[in-house]
């Protein structure tokens, strides 16, 4: 089959290989119907993640058809439609009873595209199966479903639900790409009094807006002195780190009112400073993760019943054997426009 | 009367000065019957609290008399003995209205000693009386009162609830001074599986032990080996930072376990570095805050059922006038192994 | 001053009496400018509530304007245009310091129209006004400020939040007068997948329809069935019970689902069967509660920043002194269509 | 193998039946070392339990050495010593996703001595072995690790955590057999101000002092003032119902203080009258519950740190083919002052 290698640093590559086949009883092949690219894929290529050995599939986030199982997946079947998640969960160590997948001590994680061969190919071997994969309703078409693998649920796990976010709060969200986007359309799940966008994009502040983000600081603007003026001075209740660089955390450091929670999202590859001469007294709750993917199921029932339209956030389309047109066109969102690309068996070019 | 000034940093003076008398309709004015000295003065001394004004008169913790009420003052009456929280709540406005008292918008917070006349005097004038004393029953003594004007409710709700111990929870408290050890006494209400103390200095760690830590980590031990043997390699459910520097709280970070809770008690005076690199990925949760003081009727109710009792860190006894004698002992704990000292009204030397 | 007094079960009159005056010194007196009925006001009539005694001015929401303050109210002044809400706080008991104002043990509680004199007069003394009334941005309607006096509060806090409602939730709201409506419409801030209406009268689920919800159960329609289908047989995440007799909450406690939650808002006059023989294996959790108002100032928040519109439940307009005309008009909801009707100082007719 | 079978109401008999074998891949072979009988078995034999056919196996509680374990079966091994859990739990459908074991959809749930066969027998066939079994620490005895099969977690999940006790809390236990017993010890985790314990027989309260209750009301006592009087009159924070029949039920409604809790735990066969005509404006909450087990692993961990001692609970001893006169002691606990009965492979006699 064919699939998208790592190499090291700088480095891809569309290439033939061999085939998945089962390893453990838990295992099952999933033929790949469609398949998306992450910001973290880009941190990857960077060299940014060196757990990733070369010769690596890379991808993390699928939708496709279950081909073969092991003796041991139960709930999932030959011929079922699922979601892939990013995150696969043993489902019985302390950290899987607890619903803290993300952290799995038996063998699952963060492992697709990661520590074993990932989604960006045309076969894709799932360990733990019965409790990676979600079987899909036909009311969910791919795209909506691919949004599910890894950006909805980390945007509302580890932004709005950390972030507490309550009806009426004014929520402050800095970075407006695929996550602070989609940070933004749950958020609205709990209807926020505002939500305050914050990106040196314009572009990305006018797909904010239409998403729901009623105030929006730009280039030029001072988020502070915006959220001030909507707060008489007190600051957000939630602020939102969807960028992953210390100048943004800090940020939502400053924006925070006392009492509010600062939800990082972001992947850091640095330290960053945290005024504890000032926070001390302030009763902030500071929170960090890699999503659990508790809440897919969830977020499933919300797209199947309408009431979330995750596909919004596909802007271009190509056919899965053009991976690297993908890729060029995601790796340059300023020039292209780019949010989430969707690259599918049966796809047209977008 | 007399009363302990501040005149700036390293000077004070335990001086003649007049009696307060009512200000505002919600006013009370409280005989000192005891006092403590915190930790937070000898901050104050050392400059490190600006808006604190010279001529200022120190001490935000006591247990007095009530010797005239403004007409604003309901439920508190003449003649009653109260617990004079170092929190003041205007109890009406948007922090007040949810239990959280240290960041009132209404012209309370920490107003005692810091930005208005405080408690280490002969009188004192306590705004918004109503909601900030507490009427005290006969079986509670002066003593354990006393350590529930600041340390106990600080202890509680920073480090043990804002840290959500939980039975059987492995908790490190780093830091085993006052507040280090209250958060050990308050932390055990919730039956711990284990309670890590962390200092420096060997009296201190007897008298966490005593209060109930099973295990001590002291100048040459490594408290990182100690937790990860304890718990597997994983760490802990929740550490305390009950010190204020950068070195104990980046410690903390390091100690808890993916998913754990890192509550900040300490009183900070430099930022820290916080290492997102490689915390972004752990589901930590990090907590700071002002204490608020909901908790103080309930440990009020447990201190009269005899399930606390905080007289424990009294190391020292003073007549009131023996201030100068008091704040020596307290300055010098290395030297003296003071925890808490006190002074009465009708005191006895210590 | 003209007021509607009630004489005993069946009778009352809009006749005049004396002004109110200050009595405590946390008093204030309030000029009413929009006051409204409620359902409590007819069960007050047909004698259900004992403690009401003849005498009494019925009536506890209003807008109004503060004509006069006793020597203890802060944060209200002479002049403000406030809401009155119907509960009232002493702000310092056990209860109040946790925002449980509703249970207070200071003397509040629920007092207008009930122990004391009520809203339904030209002039109303509010006690405890600090902590009892709420100023009004003027982007905030006289009408839009009323529904928040009882109605949005008693639902969203007794219904919407003791039942947790979660996004992508089926919630069931058994009951669409105007305490249903109002739950159908706070329920929507958390986006819940799901809401079925039930309720005898066509045109209060067209009401239910027009607010958001998306099953509408009627006469002859069969609640449980639709509940069923709507969730493969498991039953709905939360039932609201906005009724008060047996039959109906015994119908909610059938539509839950296993873990469900069961918020009973209905004000009840009889004992009601409980099958724990089925249900004590279910997991349920049954909330009651009289409505606290801790949650005013953020609805409040909400209606000023256009999130919620709770001026739509208003169906019928008066002139003040047309006090009678409006109740009959409230009486029949079945003839007259009646939700909410609003009399105003300075009303036109409806 | 030998085991105690089920015939229809009133008919019981310890047996030669075949082994049983793995049926399913996930399913593991257990060899029992120590069992117990629960309540719940003698309501099965007295035919309230009608799901229960004759024949079947009863028992859902033991300790074991794992013989054989299915294709399926990850983290657990053969000879693997474990805890046998009352609950078996799919480990991947909805209610498994969220710690709702108990409500498994996905074949699991309440099953041993139940829907399948049980665990009072030499043998037992474990499904979805890997998230329904928990290996033991050896510092763990049988008999302590037995009492976590069921009596524990049910105590402490359905009534200790769903009525939230806090510290300095008044909890009410009504009850006081094995399970009521087993909330005193697992709410004092929590260190409740005071403990109630309610039960017409002596022995029983005695045991229910031995344990932490400092409270007694026997069978010439008034709970209703003992609570009032330790609380002003306001009423318990939490009431703990652990027998199962409408009069203690509607006891622990009494005893409830306004927002408190009411945790049901017994066994109910027959309808509950609820006074909502008095609780509607209480701000009750009314939690029931089959256990779910999410609380094994820590009760297991604070077992073996010494922070409970649940052997405690046995008073009772006797080799596993005296089954027939175990069921005689456990069924006359008047006369016999059985509490928990264990059944030992190697056992002595009791």
């Amino acid at each position: 089959m064919k699939a998208m290698i790592y190499h090291g640093p700088g480095r891809r590559g569309w290439e033939e290989i061999p085939d998945p086949g089962l390893v453990s009883p838990g295992d099952a092949i999933v033929r790949v119907d469609a398949v998306t690219i992450c910001g973290t894929d880009l941190h990857i290529l960077k060299g940014d993640v060196p757990e990733v050995e070369p010769g690596r599939v890379l991808g993390h986030e699928a939708v496709g058809t279950v081909m073969e199982t092991g003796p041991a997946v139960g709930g999932v079947r030959q011929g079922d439609r699922v979601l892939v998640s990013c995150i696969t969960a043993c489902g019985r160590c302390r950290f899987c009873r607890t619903g803290m997948y993300g952290q799995c001590l038996g063998g699952g994680g963060w492992l697709l595209g990661h520590r074993i061969d990932g989604t960006q190919a045309e076969y894709v071997r799932v360990p733990f199966a019965a409790t990676s994969t979600h079987p899909l309703p036909e009311s969910v078409s791919d795209e909506a479903a691919l949004m599910l693998a890894d950006i909805l649920p980390t945007s509302y796990e580890v932004g709005v639900l950390n972030g507490r976010v309550q009806p009426g709060d004014t929520v402050v969200v800095v970075g407006a790409g695929p996550i602070g986007l989609a940070a933004i359309m749950t958020a609205r799940l709990f209807t926020p009094g505002h939500i305050v966008a914050v990106d040196p994009a314009a572009a990305r502040l006018e797909a904010a807006k239409s998403l729901g983000a009623d105030v929006l600081a730009g280039s030029g603007d001072d988020p502070e002195a915006a959220v001030a003026e909507l707060t008489g001075g007190l600051g957000a209740d939630v602020a939102i780190e969807a960028v992953g660089i210390p100048e943004t955390f800090e940020l939502c450091a400053r924006l925070v009112r006392p009492g509010g929670h600062l939800a990082n999202v972001g992947v850091h590859g640095a330290p960053v400073t945290l005024h504890l001469e000032d926070l001390w007294i302030r009763n902030l709750t500071i929170t960090t993760g890699l999503v659990d993917t508790y809440s897919t199921p969830a977020l499933l029932d919300m797209v199947a019943a309408g009431r979330l339209d995750p596909a919004a956030f596909v802007t271009h389309r190509y056919p899965l054997h053009d991976m690297e047109a993908a890729y060029r066109t995601f790796s340059d969102p300023a020039g292209s426009g780019a949010l989430k690309v969707v690259l599918s068996r049966n796809g047209r070019s977008g």
